[in-house]
């Protein structure tokens, strides 16, 4: 019985039913925005979403029974059930915003498409070639950030009170947003020399941003490139291969020859 | 006849007239947003337009008639239909905004001259490799404005009232403009938690774009380098193929002396 | 003589002396910007810059002397020229703006420095190309310019007056300052249907740019790749012809073999 | 006994302890920006600061010791020692700002952490082949900065008094931060024609940004490139290597075989 589950939840109809709900409730979730829909339609949509979680809450505990406990050993499928486990939480008094979470079950779309998934895929794969230049734009940041807040806080608290503001406020400046009109203008009002802060910090993280980048279209450049190489130097081995065949054969008739040669000597 | 009406319509010397035709049109189309030149020569600049949109319409007529209803068949055509059809509505009342898009016949200009038609036939080309990135980014976009309407909405009805005004000031806030100084420093002041919200959503589309932007470059370069790939391999199986040739004649002749060593014998 | 002179103003030892004259050329303009130094060194400043001014009309007249009229072929001479010819020109009244442009004579260190004259050659190399584009993103701005105009211009003459203002305010909004703080909300609260103008206007530039931008990197990698690629067919090329000569000589000698045997048989 | 000291001064174990000593700075460092802290561990996150710094002028002697003068020709070592000194220095009067330097101590973590030294010596790397590039930015800068400066600082003086204020103006305006709403517009109100000075400085500058990023691009391009083409080119001539041996073997086989031919006729 579990394999019928399995080839259940595994099937492209069961895929398409799945699809088809998350898409409604992104609609029912959407108009729950509208006041003008809730009062007219607000239990009504209450009940879908309410069907849907239900339904959701099935399909796991399918794919749950199906799989075992091969199903917390791919990361989709826990991004499902932490999706799901989020809208079971009860969203009262401190944990109101949770209700505002329950969107997020839209993004199980992203674990049904496979192209989606795919893209995300490859995204993460992309991560980990940068490490090193993540861990030095947060050095950057933190250097930053605790000079800011020593050499202006006391002077700009609302920007540089303290390290978590500093750091809020350098992300604003390297996003270049209202960094000179806005921020760094009226700092170098107290103190004149603060460019040397800040147009440095400005040029640091653009280089790093930049490299980050440049590391990304490298690194899916080449893979690109690896594969096109294989298949070249494949079709070259191929055109080499015939020549040294008949190469080859042709010096086990010259040897036969010499045989017969020997042969008639004798 | 019909043959001379296709040979007429797709000559070199019809296409300057139709390219300079659209120039002229340009201009008095720019002329007529200037108050000083409508009160001067307002009623000559009208004419000239109905003139050149006549002249357009037996153009679009001719081509019917040559091309049958396979005009209909090639986009560019289907263009120029609409194009000229919009300046064709009545444009009264409710519809006086269709005056303004009048100037829209310009961009007859790209259907006509075949280099700006190549860039954006390549240009569409480049989308449906990069769908899934777009569905993503609507799915990012869509996911993001639900919550905002739901966290920020009442207290922020300008910015986040409604799913529309939300989509609008995400997209904003993607763009980078006034995203802190303009929107989140506002909503942290009623929200401290909010760049929980803004710090992700910033990064999520500019990550999105990136791989969008590299997905582009990455297979541009592919398409040029397959080209200079297959060229290549060209070039080495011509090589390659000299010898093989050069081997089977001297296989060929090995066998005549061969041959010939075997008749002696005899 | 004119050889003597072509030779003078060709060598190395003159090229410094030109580099030299340009760089305290652009330290004595740089001083003038200081009302301190000028009332202090003002006089001899002036001295100086009329001196050098001297200098550079000199060494034009030596080049024309010397190359007569092939100088005008050479960009870079007619470039130089142009720039002189500016400094020489009447400073007063109306043209006072011209004192200013004496500073452009410092770019004169482009012309003379081969790299940097290498570098600008490289950009201007990578415009043809882009023809296309840079016609496409010009119709795109005339024509939503002009609709800019008629829509918007009654409302906010400031910004959308006539096409001139449309214009920069278009290129504002590509660059993305201000664009809807400043000018989009402004304008939807008195049409509240106009970002379905300026968010198509902002896709349409952003992926013209793009595409504007990925034009130019393909051609740089393109012709990179193509050296590289004919080195790699030659090496391989040289490669087979080992094989081939090899082959031939082979060849060569299993016909005089054969020949031999044949005189046996005889 | 120096050898030893070495041993120890290179050994992974050390690396480990430095690299936990800087990370615990880090922290003591970012909680000295915190009131809070300050005034209930103040003393203790002093001491544990000096004795830090203790421990990092011990390993720098250490180091000195075990590689002489040595030491002063790696780049990273000369990196520690000035960090170290700047923490040395006293910190009074005028010189106050330097105790904000301390947090720089959290850099060497970059020069310990063998990734984060590649990355940075990648950067900088990249650096040379991009002078010209360099070159001809500051340039620009300086041209357009001593034009500013005469046209629009006696009107502006906040913006274009002196020479420092322009190029600091122009850097503003190079990142597009405010330059149309909080820059351009105004100097429009006074001087209608200024969009002629601050239009072409913008297309001039984000010209050159984007010859300097595809400079970048395609280095490291090439580099990744050049490698994989070696090897390429290697796996074909070890194909073809093979056939000339094989067709080298023939031929002498093909000697003995008219050796022995020429034999039987004597």
């Amino acid at each position: 019985m579990r394999n019928q589950v399995k080839a259940l939840v595994t099937s492209r109809k069961w895929e398409f039913c799945i699809i088809g709900i998350i898409v409604l409730n992104a609609v029912t979730l959407g108009l729950e925005t509208s006041p003008a829909a809730m009062s007219e339609f607000g239990g009504f949509l209450m009940l879908v979403d309410r069907t849907i979680l239900g339904i959701f809450v099935v399909e796991l505990v399918l794919r749950l029974y199906a799989h075992g406990p091969k199903f917390f050993r791919d990361p989709w499928s826990v991004f499902d059930f932490l999706i799901v486990a989020i809208s079971l939480m009860p969203a009262t008094g401190n944990l109101s915003v949770l209700r505002s979470l329950r969107i997020l079950r839209v993004l199980r779309l992203i674990s049904v498409v496979p192209s989606l998934r795919r893209v995300i895929g490859g995204l993460i794969a992309a991560l980990p070639g940068m490490g090193s230049i993540v861990v030095l734009m947060a050095l950057v940041f933190y250097v930053f950030a605790v000079m800011a807040t020593k050499l202006f806080g006391a002077a700009f608290p609302e920007w540089f009170g303290d390290l978590g503001a500093s750091l809020y406020t350098l992300f604003q400046i390297m996003t270049l947003e209202s960094w000179s009109m806005g921020i760094v203008r009226p700092v170098m009002e107290v103190y004149p020399l603060s460019w040397l802060f800040f147009v440095p910090f400005i040029l640091c993280t653009a280089f790093t941003v930049l490299n980050l980048f440049i590391g990304i279209i490298v690194s899916a450049m080449q893979e690109e490139h690896d594969a096109e190489a294989d298949a070249n130097r494949q079709a070259i081995h191929d055109d080499t291969g015939l020549i040294l065949e008949e190469v080859k054969a042709l010096r086990a008739e010259l040897r036969e020859l010499k045989a017969e040669v020997g042969r008639e000597q004798a």
